[in-house]
């Protein structure tokens, strides 16, 4: 009944509106229910259309967009990837994504993703530790202390009972504003003085450092029988966190192959070494850890279905809520084949 | 000065806005300058970064986006198109776009487009036409009534001078309507009964029907010498409007071949026909029209540079004007790598 319907707004979450969503909603509870929609998604993987994202490179950045589609929905994100932003006062990463009616073509939702980014990265790194870390495991260090570093301390206290944390960055300041910000979610927090200090001890080490060059933040010899690693840092080429003998001596589990391939610590490897998809475990095809002495690598670079996960859990969560706003933003004649009569008539309405 | 600016902020022009701009500018103003953009961006072809659009692909339609960049500012376009979308009274085509900063990857604009595509369509065909239409140009056969013929007409007027319309779709009622949209101004209209009519005597011929199927709108005795043909109906997969002999007698030019062969009238055509790509017509290295008797087809299907003229174009208008909202779209913590303190810093501001 098109009579009924706004067919011209569309619900926006603004950055105001998706802090008040996450807050209201608690941010653990924010992290376990998204990353629930997340692994809905890798369960039925095959019924989702998968491309590698698009990207536009330029010197100082990348912009990127990534869409994908089960058939039911769409979606796509916007986001960018600027290193040197943080020098003029702007995030390095900001996103933003839509989610569409694949039978109609319009749009159901607009949203900010910065945020929501950093939730989603979080939420996927802890369903894949779900599958990969050792059981038990309590203590994880965090090497890199930026923007996402909470997000993924906070999802791994919420989805696997992680509540001791280790913290190096090579800004001290860094780390101590990540531990004061953590402080009050009950973390037993340690700052420490190197990388090598930090993963003493560790049962998981997520390296989520920012800087857009290849890097070695995790040596062979810190790496220890038995260790899980999340690797949220290296995530475009000519970016990666990990010695190549890491690797080499790890089980690596990735999200979509082609991409990871590109984007991922594994770019340092041949095309064809052996790689799980992380949605293979998930569902059983194969097995995620099997022994106490395996190291585990999430080699994680982000998908577009995490998005697609993100953008289908805020639709669901922000319906009958005030956690949105209707935007203007298609344009809807009384009779559809008059688009121009429209112009003519708001002419005409406004003398 | 990162403190004077509001980061977070994004310029958007709704479809109400969009549609008090091209009413406060007139609308063959608006056209005549966007066809300037066009035209500009146009003349530095070479300067862009282009790929076929990606699209994704359903029963009833289309969901596609399409970015550009010309290595200082990125664009892209999300635009669907459901020919069933009539039926629940919705547009067959709707779109929004976002015109970004390449530097740091932050958008600069989000606007409505399914009214400013519908305007750069009709645009970049009236700039295709300056070139390749007869000299002297003054009747127009339109052979579908729907969405972009107005504008089409309009544009016509504004860029070429013609005044003589001969309308004609298989719904009589379109063709009143568009009749009646059209009187105002200033056109000389003929409502005719059948596309053999309309083409009478015409100089130009645009097709714009909106059926998605294989269809033969202009059969081959329709065409006499000297005719140019504008064929903007034809522009997805399985979507043709004109027979196959047709192109064999016409000397056809294209925006972006790669995605013509895909898209256009040419699917009908060996992938090896020779066509020229109108860009080069502008910079004048290839010839337009170059005889009264041949026959010239413009196959538009619409490329991605057009929107970014049109987002550019648009960008430069809002300026300083009321003809927008400033959308809180960007997360924009003091500090950039604290985005989880800015959700803190909201919490405790709730008390």
């Amino acid at each position: 009944m098109p009579a009924l319907e706004n067919l011209n707004l569309v619900p926006f979450v603004s950055v105001e509106k998706m802090m008040d969503l996450v807050l209201a909603t608690g941010t653990e509870t924010f992290l376990t229910e998204l990353a629930a929609y997340i692994e809905e998604d890798f369960r039925r993987w095959e019924s989702f259309d998968k491309v590698a994202r698009v990207a536009a490179h330029s010197i100082d950045g990348v912009i990127e967009l990534m869409p994908a589609s089960d058939g039911r929905l769409y979606g796509f994100k916007y986001v960018n990837g600027h290193p040197k932003n943080t020098k003029t006062g702007r995030q390095t990463v900001t996103a933003f994504g839509v989610l569409a009616d694949v039978d109609t073509g319009y749009p159901l939702l607009l949203s900010e993703m910065t945020i929501l980014t950093a939730l989603r990265t979080a939420a996927t790194s802890a369903v894949a530790a779900k599958y990969l870390a050792p059981n038990g495991s309590r203590r994880m260090a965090i090497i890199g202390n930026g923007a996402q570093s909470e997000f993924q301390a906070l999802a791994f206290k919420a989805l696997l009972g992680i509540d001791n944390l280790r913290l190096y960055d090579l800004d001290p300041s860094a780390t101590q504003r990540c531990k004061t910000n953590l402080e009050r979610f009950g973390f037993h927090i340690e700052a420490c003085s190197s990388a090598e200090q930090a993963v003493e001890g560790a049962d998981i080490v997520t390296t989520v450092t920012a800087d857009k060059q290849n890097a070695t933040i995790l040596t062979d010899n810190m790496i220890g029988a038995g260790l899980h690693i999340n690797a949220v840092g290296g995530d475009c080429p000519g970016k990666t966190e990990l010695h190549r003998d890491i690797l080499l001596r790890s089980d690596i589990f990735v999200e979509f192959p082609p991409q990871t391939r590109i984007e991922g610590e594994i770019q340092q490897l041949p095309a064809d070494h052996a790689v799980t998809e992380l949605w293979d475990v998930i569902v059983g095809n194969a097995q995620g850890r099997r022994s106490d002495r395996q190291i585990t690598l999430f080699d994680s670079v982000g998908f577009a279905t995490e998005d697609f996960s993100a953008l289908r859990y805020v639709r669901d969560k922000i319906a009958g809520t005030a956690f949105f706003d209707n935007l203007d933003l298609l344009a809807d004649p009384d009779e559809p084949r008059d688009l121009f009569g429209m112009l003519l008539r708001r002419q005409a309405a406004q003398g």
